[in-house]
């Protein structure tokens, strides 16, 4: 959207050429979006097959010159989308524009620097370009809605996540000295660690307690965690249904030009004119 | 519902025999619907029963022939319904169509083929024609209203997932590289694997971070898979709470226009006139 | 409720009796169900603590009289109900007679039958007398509100399970043909109890799949459970939220003498007759 | 801010003091709030970190001298905050008042006590203060939301966590009956300890019906917390959806009574009429 607004610089070749890498309205920007979905899946299936030892035993090889020949595709289409933006700083900058550079940077550290086990990570970093596409399936709307949200909870998730890390310091610092090193729990970062497994209910089973009251404050700690699980779920419930709502006015004043009307509206609430009586449904 | 519409071309007999197979509306049709659902849920008992070891050693050859009784009585009942209905060829490629169809096949292959072990897995899909008797006991407008929240949601839903298998692919190369083989985590697949574990707190423990990074990056994931629940439910109870008000109040008022009226109202609670009729359901 | 219908039978002491065992409005009301609730979880955690076997080992003598006492006061209490009631068989067939029968019973039993290990499930059931003690705590508004909530929703929940069940027995029998006895899943029976542990992200690890194929069925299951909890969430949430919502209409129209009018209702929709203005709150 | 009511019999200094110390509205008392802030973080910090055997082996000494002085800092701001509060038994007696004294105490303690290792959770509690510091990022209006709503919702939540209670000690109980000792129940406390650990899906997986029936009693225990779960999340979310409704819509129409209108509303919706000014807040 915002490389939009500046195209008034783009000569027609790069206008075009935006037109098919950044947007999907037009077939040839449809097919772009597809091939590049399918481009970034198979390289990143690519890499996680690379990591079992049976796969990198009888086709290594082949996995190698698959990811030589992604990364030189993935490097010309990185060109191409700094070529047809009117401010490819600003791109580089963006967070795609990060996302994308780092999906070509690992192949080519490895020249230089032997066995770097861990570009594998950046590796799987690609699978982030997928939400790039997600304008080809109309996703957009619901993501919109979905983050809205989401940003609009942030506040309140923060400060139930907040209590949530107090709990779990003060929940391993009891368990730290109630059932001591001699049951597991040989430090307070560890009685932590057992904390958040247990009030997020996960549950592993590595650190268990061994004595009847740490049994107890055990039990207290789960059932607390049981039903806490309901605070960030109403917190995001009700923003959906919030965001649903002020989704479902569309219209706007045909005087004052302002929208975010109830439904059942009939005179704007801004301005005292009466509304447009509401479309057919 | 939609075989209905094209009986016009069916024989009297044809036409009661729909009656009874299909509907529920008749006592002739309930008594089938009922001994149906009895007959399905006593062979599936009966194929899960012989898998047990003891079970088959003491009664194998009765649960034979039990299975063999009820693929007899299921091909029956397959005819029937291909007799009954004007469009036989829609119904076959029909999704219960199919399933009643996959019901007898297994043993009747089991004929050809000796010892065609996942068979069984056919067997228990008998199992989902269980839900053709829904309308029996008039859950039909539960399960509706279950089904059109869902399918609202379904592209919410389908974004949700997808940031969720993201999040794993990313989380369980990162910890593929922060644990590595000698902790159990010997490949990304398998690392992608205890992610899911993790997020959906599950935790198996089977797998399970050894080191302090691989403790802190697990905790991170438990935290997020706990708070992130938090979104389907916000959208599938979203979805709920509109499909429910929208199941209440369809009509409006012919003077004031307002609508949001309960199914029970006789009179518009705006303006005080009275409202249409309710429509017979 | 329904016993002081019937109370016109009652002589003027089984009135009495009856306020101070049955109702919490009197003074000697409160003070018998603050004793009753005592005497109930005494007795409850003496059951509970004789298992332990360390307890009974030092103090078992002491806790079997202190059963015998409780047993003696609860037969004393069940006569008293059953003289202060009008019509003492509907109270002794009636749920909370059943429980106030079982209650007792399990210690007289244990004379002539000796060693009946399993009636100390029936001296847990004392547990439930509890509830009888709820309107002492006002908590009775609440939890009507929740039981309305649960049996509006109870079909919705009904056919929610009977996915589920489905859900868990088509995978336990895929789970079985796919991992095999050689990897615990020795049974369907066994695998539909491992289904179910996965799907309900309880996650014991006892059995766990091995291969790979199957640890991608449990992942596609895992998400499922993880997402499908979205949907009785779903149900109850917008029933409470129904609820909430009449309950908070308390109004009734001064005319037609009905109640469940909405907050900003005006007119009566029943009758057409204009409602009282709602009290200031 | 009960404190500043009391506040007129404050002299100047003791009120620069208290702007300073409790109140985050000047730039003073903002870098006061974040300096406690980082104080509070790194003298916890400091002792989770003292219990890990290899941090305590090489800077334990450090350590020791962090809490020092931290002890003596905290110990100069609890004086401040007696000091410029017009009633410091009445601060001294509340709860941040009682975490603040905590706070200092353990270090105090330990130079007369030796060893005395269960100070350390004494300690994790100072991570209580930095709610103190939630004002300072406007996270006062969230927190006050979720606490309100949890407070309403308080009594529905105890009813549920009583049946919930109620719920694992009968199935405890029956499962020590089913499964007896020697697979792993051996006494009813444990038996509940496990059916908490099941029906929160937490899981550990230490305890585990080995027995057909037990671990048929195990499902229902697992789908019966799976679907319950629902129960505390409507209630919150409820309660939620509830609490920002009434915070956004107070005021009704001074000519057609109606409310329902939204904060930014000028005019109402229903009649055209302009409303009333909102209140300042």
């Amino acid at each position: 959207m915002s490389e939009k607004q500046h195209s008034y610089k783009l000569a027609p070749w790069q206008h075009r050429l935006h037109e098919i890498i950044f947007e999907a309205d037009t077939p040839a920007g449809r097919v772009f979006d597809i091939a590049l979905l399918v481009a970034i899946l198979v390289s990143v299936a690519a890499a996680v097959l690379e990591s079992v030892d049976s796969v990198r035993a009888t086709s290594g090889k082949l996995l190698l010159y698959v990811e030589y020949g992604f990364t030189v595709l993935f490097t010309v289409e990185y060109i191409l989308r700094l070529l047809c933006v009117s401010r490819p700083l600003a791109y580089a900058r963006s967070f795609f524009g990060m996302v994308d550079l780092l999906a070509i940077i690992p192949t080519y550290l490895s020249f230089f620097v032997a066995g770097v086990h861990s570009l594998i990570v950046i590796r799987a970093l690609r699978l982030l370009r997928v939400f790039r596409v997600l304008k080809l399936a109309h996703f957009v709307v619901e993501a919109t809605l979905l983050m809205t949200a989401l940003r609009n909870s942030s506040r309140k998730i923060m400060v139930f996540l907040g209590t949530v890390l107090t709990l779990v310091v003060i929940l391993g610092s009891l368990m730290y000295v109630v059932e001591g090193e001699e049951n597991g729990f040989s430090s307070i970062p560890l009685s932590i660690y057992w904390a958040i497994v247990t009030v997020t209910t996960v549950g592993y089973g590595d650190i268990a307690p061994q004595t009847v009251l740490g049994k107890f404050v055990a039990s207290m700690a789960m059932i607390t965690g049981y039903a806490i699980i309901a605070v960030p779920t109403g917190i995001v419930t009700a923003e959906i249904v919030n965001a649903e709502r002020r989704n479902l006015t569309t219209q706007n004043c045909h005087h004052c030009f302002r929208e975010g009307h109830d439904k059942d509206a009939v005179w704007c609430k801004y301005c005292g004119k009466r509304l447009n009586p509401p479309p057919e449904e």
